[in-house]
């Protein structure tokens, strides 16, 4: 039997869900506490990683228990013993054939920018942006990035040469109310830094700082230098994994 | 010529308004920035201190500017050096006879309880609760408190004795929604903690660990011992100061 869990956090505080050189992962965090409960280690697994400063709704992973013990007692425990900004949402018992990352089906992260940049609850939760975007022109962008592509241009120039960089992103929505500006997309995978270049790729369209074709120009280059767009690590939300 | 300033804050990181012995006051930041922006020590008044972790949507101070700067460049010079946790939403220009803390008419104070406890977003802007209160039986409190009254048995002991107790509390509403309890606070004054040791009594309430009869007899007794609740500093808000 395998547990599969599904935690929010608010990751600004973190260096990420792996640990990193000098400071505290999502992942340690949990870990700690499930070696705790189980007085012996326990490792986790999960969808895959977010970055310093990323947050979560729906992160999932799955472990091994050692001693049985019913799902929602396994939450409790967790959610005492975890600091406030991790948060179980829901455990539940799966087939041992379950696997966080590799029976993902798709996954879905949230982009939010604020408008409200006079407001002092809101820097840890969102990019600020000074002025409005064309949000049409940006609607027109997000036909290029939509469907199956090689995402080499909008990716970290850090991951594997080997590992292939085709991903398929099944929808681009952008939201703008009066406040805020919401991107959300949905894919069967995305590489390292490519929901955030992409979005700072976005926001430079709807900033008419490049034209929706540049941005298939961009894509179509496949070359780890044809983007310098960002966007910054505390606007995104992985909000979702499905699964089968 | 005085400036008025209104100012909102994310209290969490800070020590209070004012300074504390080796950690960080708003009013300390505050003058930093505009005594860089006057090349000459500022000093600024405000309506009132708040506590560790308080925050505010609309804190006022006042100060007297050495050199003229219209008051929309002051907030823009202040919200560029200032961090994102402290923002100015105003700037006007008084009379030289204003002062934030004398001219004052009333205060509001906001109180948020949330019952969303597995939002890993919420534990820096509100208190947990685990079960829902007894909102009509808090109400039926509020009646004793609500007028003016000697408060000696709801603030802090610290206060100097020679100090006048009595303050008149206006109106205090609860509002209740699926998510949240929000308590507003509006008085001619309010004396340290006690807003706060008047929503941990309400709280108590709520929780039927009191009746509301309690609490006038805690009133009554004007005894520095009498009340032994106070509710956390996170979930309070410094709403609106207003003048004439």
């Amino acid at each position: 039997m395998m547990l599969k869990v599904t935690v929010a956090y608010d990751g600004y505080n973190y260096a990420g869900w792996q640990k990193q050189d000098n400071a505290l992962g999502i992942q340690e965090v949990i870990e700690k506490c499930l070696t705790r409960i189980h007085k012996q280690p326990i490792e986790i697994v999960s969808s895959g990683r977010t970055d310093a400063k990323v947050h979560a709704k729906g992160q999932v992973f799955h472990f091994q228990p050692v001693v049985y013990m019913p799902p929602a007692n396994v939450q409790n425990a967790l959610n005492t013993l975890l600091p406030d900004d991790i948060r179980i949402i829901k455990v539940e018992e799966v087939d041992d054939d379950f696997h966080a990352r590799f029976s993902a089906k798709s996954k879905r992260y949230d982009f939010i920018c604020t408008y409200d940049c006079d407001n002092p609850f809101i820097y840890r939760y969102a990019q600020k942006l000074f002025s409005r975007l064309d949000v049409e022109k940006m609607k027109e962008a997000c036909q290029y990035l939509v469907g199956e592509h090689d995402f080499t241009s909008f990716c970290s120039s850090k991951i594997d040469p080997r590992k292939p960089r085709v991903k398929n992103v099944f929808r681009i929505d952008i939201i703008e109310s009066e406040k805020e500006v919401r991107f959300i997309f949905e894919g069967n995978g995305f590489l390292r830094y490519q929901v955030r270049m992409m979005t700072g790729t976005l926001i430079a369209v709807g900033r008419n700082q490049i034209t929706p074709y540049d941005v298939k120009k961009m894509l179509d280059a496949k070359d780890k230098n044809a983007c310098r767009y960002n966007a910054q690590p505390h606007g995104l939300y992985l909000m979702e994994v499905k699964y089968d």
